[in-house]
């Protein structure tokens, strides 16, 4: 990175979408100012940088935002390429990005719904949301990361299991959609990755994440 | 592509899901065989080569299977070098990308909802629609195409706009949503499209997908 170039994250620290981007930033070593945004009351900046979407997170580079989360990845990949995120080869980038839409668009919006509706709804939310954690959990059979030997944009994506819904069932008093026995070998995975430093130091505080899931879970309009 | 290369495409020829990454194709000259699936009673290919989703389209090369329309561009292009589809420059990669979301999550999502709700409803729709595509229009100021002076992967994801939405408003009973008067350069690179001879023959036959289109409107339960 140029030492002219001048880098901006907005986002918010609880939510994954912008941590997302902090983390491919960390693993490639970036400097970066962040801007932690208020939801309700969101800053001119966002506002400027996102007027279409008005969304966290945002990258500004040298000037130029980019939007939406995985926009953004590719984005860091291609202009910084140290340390790639995504793989070489173009059928493994492929399957790379058709696992993190099914990361985002299945196990996210699954785990988004486990406090709607009944208790038996709940229960079918679950089981799906089960299903698909080990359709996932496939994935990483017989590899140390969903990257292959190293960490990579599949993992950055996977940590919204790790560090978020892992916590997100603790905070819901226990719901045990995800167990050790059940899952050990994205458990194992949970292992590895907690011990890299760049993604310990990165990831939410677990007992602040816990306390401010608990306060969100408590209003009942949310979900 | 090499003589022992072998392409499967499973797509339904209504939709714009499968015709975009036909389109993509055909505009890198690339062979390929077409698979018109049945929705209502799906081929036992699709289900093995779509097993998660089980979902049209399906790009397989070489017995390699592709799922996701948009991860099945960015397969094309970074596998066929030959007329790239998005530009070089990180940066106008992600504006790129940027604008192909927002036409498949903004765009198409409101332009499906054009037949639920009250009446009401529906002009609320096609305002927000129309705000849209003054937004997506704009993108358009001072350039041939989407892509600059030649078609490329945002041109190839707005045909939507070209050849399904301004045919579904027609099959609507003129719902005018979009007209030449409102939407002047929107209207001249689909002028400028449909001369490309590619585009030409690959685009849905106009009566036929009008035809389609008003039967299945006449179902009440369709959107």
């Amino acid at each position: 990175m140029a030492d002219s170039d001048e880098l901006m994250v907005f986002g918010v620290w609880t939510s994954h979408y912008s941590r997302r981007v902090e983390l491919a930033l960390k693993l490639k070593g970036i400097q970066y100012q962040y801007f932690e945004e208020d939801l309700s009351n969101k800053s001119p900046l966002l506002l400027k940088y996102n007027p279409i979407h008005k969304k966290i997170p945002v990258l500004v580079h040298n000037g130029k935002p980019v939007a939406e989360s995985l926009v953004i990845l590719e984005y860091i990949d291609e202009t910084w390429k140290n340390n790639p995120l995504l793989p070489q080869d173009p059928y493994a980038r492929a399957m790379s990005r058709f696992w993190a839409k099914f990361i985002d668009e299945t196990i996210v919006a699954l785990a988004l719904k486990l406090r709607a509706g009944t208790e038996e709804e709940q229960k079918q939310t679950i089981e799906e949301l089960r299903k698909h954690l080990k359709v996932l959990e496939n994935q990483l059979e017989g590899k140390e990361f969903f990257g292959g030997d190293r960490i990579g944009y599949l993992d950055v994506m996977a940590t919204v299991i790790a560090f978020w819904l892992v916590v997100a069932q603790e905070a819901m008093g226990g719901l045990e959609v995800m167990t050790e026995e059940r899952f050990p070998i994205l458990y194992k995975w949970i292992g590895r990755i907690t011990k890299i430093d760049v993604v310990n130091e990165w990831r939410p505080p677990k007992e602040k994440l816990i306390e401010y899931l608990k306060a969100r879970f408590a209003s009942p309009k949310s979900v």
